[in-house]
């Protein structure tokens, strides 16, 4: 069994996003050490995770930039458009629905839904909000694998198991709390305190330890 | 040196939000299975985490819940209050502003800026947004340590300068770039994204691979 753990994937997410950007900037070669210094992880650990998933560059000329990501887009499952749905009309959904990179990334949003009757049928960027009654028929006429919710607190849990009961096997969680999920259900916690508190902790105890992040 | 990895800290921040769901469901002890489960981390890492900040518990017992979150409140330095400056009036601006969960978990948005002249003097939320000369000035005022970035991706840089020109020393980065800092300078990138693409390399390759996440 291979294990890998959720950081490396973050990281591979990361080079992914920097390769882009200078893929824009017209930059076709790069070395382990350019990623290295843009996003601020150390050179060594850029090259191991590269060549753990088989990408080794060529010594001396480096990496290719538009094949590296055309092979991290494959290993992340970008490399295809996946249509998503969205559970919650309120100010973070409307953040949400106009976060254009979504798109750019290859993420289409293809319905937002609310339980709340009286926003049914009102628009929300370009789309009109729908009733949770529609999410089977849109989630299998789209073919959705990936739920967003952006609920208060108390329908969270609610919303997980409409997901679950229409196939929807990965779910992104805005809301403030842990979902219950069977183990094949994969769902991952947007909180945005979290990284608030990430940068209170590094303020709070360098004055008080030495410590090194790693 | 103590090494620490973000990843411990992210958990430390994922125990402290839980607790304070049990907390106010009045649950007052609680083992390091109880936490495990409801974070869906495993038991023998919530115990190493716990012990490696002095928190032990106590045999048979478990741990206290109030004791628990006062310990974990002054590891990440959220036992204060922070004030925090956002800039970027925008859909993700205006959703932060809205978004009740900081102000309860002790970070209290200051001010509202924006480069936008058009936007100045309107509100957003109950704030009203102010042109960013005044960053300085709110900045000593209030004893800002912490700037939020809602801005595109061509003003992230100069926001960034800004912050540091005032002495900020942490920012939460929604703007899809990487931003140069010095070493000081603590920076969280929220990317929603990156959890979207972690997402669709599990479901992409749990089909190829037998992975394990660890």
């Amino acid at each position: 069994m291979i294990k890998i753990s959720e950081t490396t994937v973050i990281r591979l997410t990361t080079y992914l996003k920097y390769l882009r950007q200078l893929e824009e900037k017209g930059i076709e070669l790069l070395s382990s050490k350019d990623i290295a210094e843009g996003v601020g992880i150390p050179a060594h650990n850029v090259r191991k995770d590269l060549a753990f998933f088989g990408e080794f560059g060529t010594r001396g000329v480096g990496y290719n930039t538009k094949s590296l990501i055309s092979s991290i887009s494959k290993i992340l499952g970008v490399n295809k458009k996946w249509n998503v749905v969205l559970v919650g009309a309120g100010k973070v959904g409307a953040a949400l629905v106009t976060y254009d990179i979504f798109k750019k990334r290859g993420f289409n949003i293809v319905a937002v839904f609310d339980s709340d009757t009286t926003k049914i049928g009102k628009t929300i960027g370009d789309m009109t909000i729908m009733p949770l009654e529609e999410i089977p028929g849109i989630v299998s006429k789209y073919d959705v694998k990936i739920g967003i919710m952006a609920v208060p607190l108390t329908h969270a849990q609610g919303i997980a198991n409409l997901f679950i009961e229409n196939n929807i096997e990965g779910i992104l969680n805005f809301a403030p709390t842990f979902l219950k999920v069977p183990k094949s259900i994969y769902v991952q916690n947007a909180d945005f305190t979290a990284l608030l508190e990430s940068i209170t902790f590094k303020h709070t105890n360098r004055e008080m330890l030495n410590f090194k992040f790693i």
